[in-house]
């Protein structure tokens, strides 16, 4: 018994009921989930073929070969070498090997690409390339002790990077200065180097783009500032955002900051097992739709979370998936008012056997730096 | 005449070659290049479709759609909501649009995913999905001014970031440590956030492995010490490699420095326009096979750099690609001891009209840290 047995248990029982005979993976978080391998994206195709009470096939370059071995399960290995000419006779000989003509071979639609799907498809003409979004969502869905273990100590370095980061904050530093030195906090409290994200650090009338990266913009006396960021353990995430303000801030800019932690709050309180993700959404919503901010709140409250930063369930209003123990995702609902500031305060939270819990415990209220 | 107006030309005169009606992108280096839109990779689709002499189409979240505002030309957008069961439409809407029904569309299969992909193949069912694998490479091979300018700033600030990193340095600090500083330095010099890649920091045993990352491990007295790392510049990217002795190294360690920085200079000096690119391969693997350490290089002697950290062309032993002025691309020949230690010497170079010359000049002999 190897320590990904269990998974490749649930994955046969998936596939079973998806009625599919294999399971195709490019270097991803399923495929760290599933073997552990640490391969990583690049223009040399690299696979793993699943097939039930199997050893994965694993098609890659011969450079990548020795980190097979340190694999606690055997695997069917097929390499390549520099020359990209070459390379589809690995693949041939896999599926050969495998048996993949004929079969129903699922995918993962957002992380295939059609490099790995056209040598595939030759390799097994016959066969048909499904999504398999479903089976894979089903399998990492619900995080077990080690998984949760993991993101708990993600919040937490996160936690206190962010604090130490905070100590060199002084008004007049650029959003990329305190980004950079958030960074450096974060490697050294132990996050692993591949963070989730870069920080988001968007201050002022930034801080009204959600998706805003930092600049050389001066944090300034009355701004909004909102900092997102997250650490990585284990391969596993967190992701956290918090508002502050830059000494005083004017009434309103106050005001949205307590709106959005109100409705971060009813959306953690409203979240239990049963209940469809689409409804922590509608909690957080209502709060900033009875403040009269709806028209500013212009994302969905949250996305699951785990070794993929984006992951299912996510946190819309027409998502009918119901909450089940175990599963972890973010809640962080927003307001931003375009030319003059956002606020969003995000948490990662647990489904519990009757509840949710969040992660992560800094603050939520508006905190003055200056 | 807008900045992208030369290359969306060159683009039209390489469909036309290629027999391609439309070339279809998602988030990457090549989109940007073709409209410096700033999208990333992520759960929700996003492509950009260009046919000859029309202003190119982007489907695309509605939570994104004001970056297309800050564009120097016009688009035809479709947006889609954050439920994903309604996205369909916004490429059904494209497709007809674009009348990619029956056509031949290149893409990207390095990026384009099997989401996208199927997306469009539902929307244009009588549509041929092509690799244009050539096609991008002939448009992006050769840099212009502003990019060489865009690369050399990048190598630039990764030279100055690693003497300033190295200041920090004491034998007994760990690879991580190291590898945090010298992310610092890199930040704090003005590279983008979004580097080329993590430093790898490899010492001692660990610098036998060419894809090593950084590790708790103690960098100790008698190590090889293997720096790759890099910088980026409005998204262009530097790719360098140092090897140093930490105090007193051995012979043999010191011998292989040395053997290696010699063939990095061979395939420097061999290196000029009309010159197949397997040439610099063998130019390099020449002086380390008659050193008599051949079985120990092994992996190609470079790759192509610029807003990919690996593109075209590629430089290993077949490929008959000849050089050409503009072209842009890694020399980084090593020797790998199994158990004991690695060198590696990587400097990024540009052919010339009659030449080629290194980027970079940081010091290519064994330098000793101590």
């Amino acid at each position: 018994m190897h320590p990904y047995e269990k998974r490749w248990q649930a994955l046969d029982a998936a596939l079973y009921e998806a009625e599919l005979d294999a399971l195709l993976l490019n270097p991803s978080p399923t495929l760290t989930y599933l073997t552990g391998l640490p391969f990583h994206l690049m223009e040399r195709p690299i696979v793993g073929i699943f097939r039930p009470e199997s050893p994965p096939i694993i098609v890659l370059p011969e450079l990548e070969s020795g980190k097979l071995q340190d694999a606690p399960f055997s695997t069917q290995a097929f390499t390549y070498g520099e020359n990209p000419a070459a390379w589809h006779k690995a693949f041939s000989a896999a599926a050969k090997a495998g048996g993949l003509n004929n079969k129903r071979i699922g995918v993962e639609p957002t992380r295939l690409r059609v490099l790995e799907l056209r040598y595939l498809e030759s390799a097994a003409p016959q066969a048909a390339f499904v999504s398999s979004e479903a089976v894979i969502a089903a399998l990492r869905m619900i995080k077990d002790e080690n998984e949760l273990t993991a993101m708990r100590k993600a919040v937490h370095i996160a936690q206190e990077a962010l604090e130490e980061a905070l100590r060199a904050f002084r008004v007049g530093m650029s959003e990329k200065e305190l980004a950079a030195e958030l960074v450096l906090q974060l490697l050294r409290h132990g996050s692993e180097p591949q963070l989730p994200f870069f920080p988001i650090i968007a201050s002022g009338p930034n801080s009204a783009n959600p998706h805003a990266v930092p600049t050389e913009r001066h944090i300034s006396t009355g701004d909004l500032l909102i900092i997102d960021w997250g650490a990585t353990v284990e391969g596993y995430y967190s992701d956290l955002t918090r508002t502050f303000g830059i000494g005083n801030v004017e009434a309103e800019p106050a005001h949205i900051v307590d709106v959005v932690h109100q409705a971060n709050q009813n959306a953690l309180r409203a979240a239990h097992p049963g209940l469809p993700a689409g409804e922590v959404d509608a909690a957080a919503r209502q709060v900033i739709a009875n403040a009269g901010y709806a028209q500013y709140f212009i994302h969905r409250t949250g996305h699951g979370l785990g070794c993929d930063t984006h992951e299912p369930p996510y946190i819309f209003g027409e998502n009918r998936q119901p909450l089940a123990s175990g599963m972890t995702f973010t809640i962080e609902p927003g307001i931003y008012l375009p030319g003059r500031g956002g606020a969003r305060i995000e948490d990662d939270v647990v489904i519990t056997a009757d509840g949710a819990q969040s992660l992560s415990d800094l603050p939520r209220t508006l905190q003055t730096l200056e």
